[in-house]
């Protein structure tokens, strides 16, 4: 291995290819970007942003429009477009790829990609069509363009393995675990990951005993609560649509409910998966699936938007109360993530506010000044516990999780296409 | 009205019609039972016990098996024996009865029975379709008996009305709430209000001023979150499915997973929500849908039963979190109840053990004693809050709301067949 040595992290959507590089050693985080529109010939895009450090502190962006009809295709683009912008032996120079998985079933670590673990990867397809088979599509893309290099899948579902029964099991018939494998999963296992590592940082710390509740709050939403380092609940379930209230997912709700629309509204299962997947939560309540629509609509005073911002905050404060008991009143400090968790001081203010007779308390200051990426406590001295503000890095997690699997040793051995 | 003036307060079921008879001046419980298995013609059981102060401070009871075909015979063999064993003028002693009605849509207080009335009842039944037409069969019952009498309806959901919309609505789209009628109503009404009112009372303090949370743990469970009297939030939803781990009930669940099970095991809408109300919940998991064989099983170091037990318990802990979230802190007492919550010192000591971080600290001594009907205070003097045990009588609130809904002047002018 070189100093030159890169590491490709992917993360494949259904039209879009994300990816970002990083430099192994040291490492660092290099160009990033987005594959957008991918089958679309007209509108097929490629955005990608190289950090200030790069290019003597000017930072780059690039904005392109350059068809691919295919995540394979998107992925020699990328290649092309690195190699000619940014490190011509770039292909060489790749020595292990990293991808987000969404579901892995009960799998609690990033896996080396063999003809087995793709398989596993399929098999959780069955659980996760939307989310799975774009991710085979970028493993697949991955091996062809880089042939022979090392890929790792590090999955969404990960993390959350160490709940107990009691947290993951529903109550369901037993069979239907054993036959079936329904269970609570949970998603953005990387970020709440990387989150209480950071927290533990923060709280000076070790993570083994750093207690927190990390609020990743986006366009899709989800907390956790987690114990000495370790996951011990999470709002999603089987399936990224049970919890919080999201962009276009309706998120908890009376499970008799589902089968009363379909058949009121004599809808196919579907059909019904796409209602609730794709056309609920803020959408299907407020016309908008951007909270920072909703809330502007809120501050002219309509009423959904009004519902729609309160229902998003009642439930993230409801979920803090809950882990707050599941961790036995024990918590270090709530943490809050990503694009929603990391911008909006005024979620986060109607969150905690009405929260201080639980001992919760913001610094207004700090809070409001806590945005566009900042990092900080925005707890005031009398808290019971910390309020912590940490943008989230997922790509860089997988990025470690990755160096991690491969190790070093192995990177020397690696050849690229 | 005369001294001798009775309430008669009814709870149908499908196949059993529960009865208790009340005296009005003064208010007193008096004769109750329940006919079950009505339309069995083997059977078919009339089971009733009279209150220890009645014949002498002897009390009494009886088991007999009579056969009725329907609500309107076991009604009127109902009838025949209070006539034959208590009192000979029972028929025109009555003079108003009251139902237990489960689903009420957003009808916040007991009404009393009309053509327009029981044309609301019949158009919930929509919504509630196991539990509605029962009810329906009990007023047609007592309809037919006791002509003229005044009959008044007392909603299980009524209590709950006060829910502000962030808590009662769902992530849907706004138009199956107002076409569909598509929210969370809550059950168990008449307990919960009935448990608020009895812990205002041991608390000293106005109902106005109490917030509580209510843990009505039975075959079917409920919390309520209890502000200044009002309830604000319930953990069942728009049907009795949704919340807590039940006898056979699922609780909350991954929407998605109606979905996926429906599809993977090839089942109607229908069978599928037979299967998450009648087969899951401790059923599902254990063989066993009773609680206290759960426990036992658990004792012997059952896998499957401590999985039930630590689901049960972990899901009220989260629920006493959550409302203690949406209660800002602020909480007078967590009040247990019905069956399990009365009797189970065990099921209180899990639930409440694990929470001494959070300030909540039980008296395990006076844990141990409270049991069997028993009401009292179980929490330690260093407890913030109180923990209180109060056995719940809906059949008592019911008669007292029937009350205050046909008013004593309109009781003068009742005739009963």
């Amino acid at each position: 291995m070189s100093a030159s040595s890169k590491l490709l992290v992917l993360n494949a959507g259904s039209s879009s290819l994300k990816f970002k590089v990083f430099g192994v050693q040291p490492f660092a985080a290099g160009i990033g970007g987005m594959f957008d529109r991918i089958g679309d010939a007209i509108n097929c895009t490629l955005k990608a942003s190289a950090p200030a450090d790069l290019d003597g502190g000017k930072g780059r962006k690039w904005e392109i429009k350059i068809p691919a009809k295919d995540h394979v295709e998107a992925m020699q683009r990328i290649l092309d477009f690195i190699k000619g912008n940014v490190s011509s032996a770039f292909a060489r120079e790749v020595v292990a790829v990293g991808h987000r998985v969404v579901h892995g079933l009960e799998i609690s670590q990033p896996v080396l990609l063999t003809d087995k673990t793709i398989g596993k990867i399929r098999e959780a397809a069955v659980l996760a069509p939307l989310h799975n088979p774009p991710g085979l599509q970028g493993i697949d893309a991955a091996e062809k363009v880089f042939k022979g290099v090392p890929q790792v899948a590090v999955f969404d579902t990960a993390f959350h393995q160490t709940m107990p029964s009691q947290a993951f099991m529903y109550g369901l018939p037993y069979e239907l675990y054993e036959k079936h494998k329904i269970r609570r999963y949970g998603f953005h296992g990387t970020s709440h990951k990387y989150l209480v590592e950071q927290a533990a940082g923060m709280l000076g710390k070790p993570v083994s005993e750093t207690n927190v509740i990390t609020c990743h709050l986006g366009n899709g939403s989800s907390i956790a609560a987690i114990r000495g380092g370790l996951c011990i609940d999470t709002t999603m379930g089987m399936t990224p649509l049970e919890g919080l209230l999201m962009g276009t997912r309706c998120g908890d709700l009376d499970p008799a409910a589902v089968l009363f629309i379909q058949k009121q509204l004599n809808l196919s299962v579907q059909d019904t998966d796409t209602l609730l997947n794709k056309k609920s939560g803020l959408l299907g309540l407020t016309g908008s699936n951007d909270l920072r629509a909703v809330i502007e609509g809120a501050q002219r005073g309509e009423p959904r938007a009004e519902l729609g911002l309160a229902m998003f905050v009642y439930r993230v404060q409801k979920y803090i109360g809950a882990y707050w008991a599941a961790l036995g009143g024990k918590v270090d400090a709530v943490v809050f993530s990503a694009g929603i968790g990391e911008n909006s001081s005024v979620i986060r203010g109607l969150v905690i506010g009405p929260l201080k007779g639980m001992g919760l308390e913001l610094d207004v200051a700090a809070n409001d000044a806590t945005v566009g990426g900042r990092c900080g406590d925005i707890a005031a001295p009398t808290s019971r516990c910390r309020l912590l503000v940490i943008p989230t890095d997922e790509e860089l997690c997988i990025a470690e999780q990755t160096l991690q699997v491969v190790g070093f040793q192995n990177l020397t051995g690696a050849t690229a296409a």
